[in-house]
């Protein structure tokens, strides 16, 4: 009901939803994110890798219907950008095609649409190519938010700082967020785990430090405590909380 | 379907379930909220003050029935924590007296339930008061997520670094928040926005700031700009979103 267009649609165009469906639990999607995604001609989504369904075609199948069309865009994971660029632009000009016969386009991103979500060079990428396409963003429920909720903690109360960072290229960002922040979130953990645990060591944080695999989903697993735990195995998309000053 | 009891639920006791119902658009409900909120025999919610609904009744009212009770918990605008704790207290009372019947409770929290929730202070104090009570926190969309959707940019990408903080009792930690991250979000903006304009003024960042009153409600105001704006009136649900380092 407060949804504005960002451009001013022409008649027969179709409009791109980016829709976040939730950090897993098919449950954890909003009720505009479902009515977009049910009423949608067509459905995409980034695909799998290795023959495997994607994680936020995963999240929204049960609410799927056979007569929709199912786009499965390919986003490499890579970080050459010319193969991404190139990549942005397929997947673009895939939607495209659709939203020029008049066919709505919900593009499914898993946890928010805004939040490090794929939906973000989908939708710059469309609009630097066809200026003329209409594009509307619905939040969702992001890991941070879930990881809180399954560990039974709050994130933030009061007038705590909260500090979030993607630990894969900054580990070096680590301290200053410690120093700055009460609680601080790191995503991507998995390939820096042993340096991270190290830092939380030194700064006497590992009982107030919790790893959280997979929330909200059926293989979820929660570390409540680092402490012995120097040599974790994470998943690519485990996160931790830590507690700086609770 | 990966809810887990934070202690073991002895079979007559209720569960207090603590779900955040979104930002302002009654949409922005998840389905699992929705459906505790439909089957809960009691529906708790923060007072509204001057006898208004509060915020989170308005999300809801949309969706609940002429039978479920409905508990109207006291939370007041106070920095005393006598007052606060006291109050806290009474709250839990209150809850604690249906789920001791076996009546599951419902606590509506606006945006998430983890993310500077009242929700909080409502579970810890009955958990300290009745640590037999059976607790569960179910997440929603917080409002930094609704701002950036209905911006139409991204709040974060690739390895940003995020800072949240509420601005009120912190102007002094913005400096600080922006030599650190890529985005900074400031909640609770409203009684310092002249010396938070000046900052963001010295760093040359007005034009890549936005205000945005109200996201995702009938009232939702933005300010996708904030040059000209030394003065806002702001409510005191609104927030800044900067982009430091775009």
């Amino acid at each position: 009901m407060t949804d504005s267009k960002k451009t001013a649609p022409s008649l027969s165009l179709g409009t791109l939803y980016g829709v976040g469906v939730g950090p897993g639990d098919p449950e954890l999607i909003t009720i505009k994110a479902l009515r977009l995604l049910k009423s949608a001609p067509v459905v995409a989504f980034p695909a799998g890798v290795q023959g495997r369904k994607g994680r936020a075609q995963d999240i929204i199948s049960p609410w799927l219907n056979p007569d929709q069309v199912q786009l499965a865009l390919k986003f490499p994971y890579t970080e050459d950008r010319q193969i991404l660029t190139e990549a942005w632009k397929v997947a673009s000009e895939e939607v495209w095609l659709h939203l020029q016969k008049g066919r709505d386009v919900v593009f499914a991103s898993e946890g928010d649409v805004s939040f490090y979500s794929t939906f973000t060079y989908l939708a710059q990428t469309l609009q630097q190519l066809h200026p003329e396409a209409s594009i509307q963003a619905t939040p969702g429920v992001c890991s941070p938010l879930a990881a809180a909720a399954v560990l039974g903690i709050p994130l933030t109360i009061q007038a705590q700082r909260l500090a979030i960072l993607p630990a894969l290229q900054s580990v070096a960002h680590l301290e200053t967020a410690l120093s700055w922040a009460d609680v601080v979130v790191l995503l991507k953990v998995s390939s820096v785990y042993p340096q991270v645990w190290s830092v939380l060591d030194k700064h006497q944080l590992l009982d107030h430090s919790y790893a959280v695999e997979n929330a909200t989903k059926p293989d979820q697993v929660i570390y409540a405590d680092l402490s012995k735990r120097p040599r974790l195995q994470l998943p690519y998309f485990s996160l931790l909380v830590i507690q700086v000053r609770p």
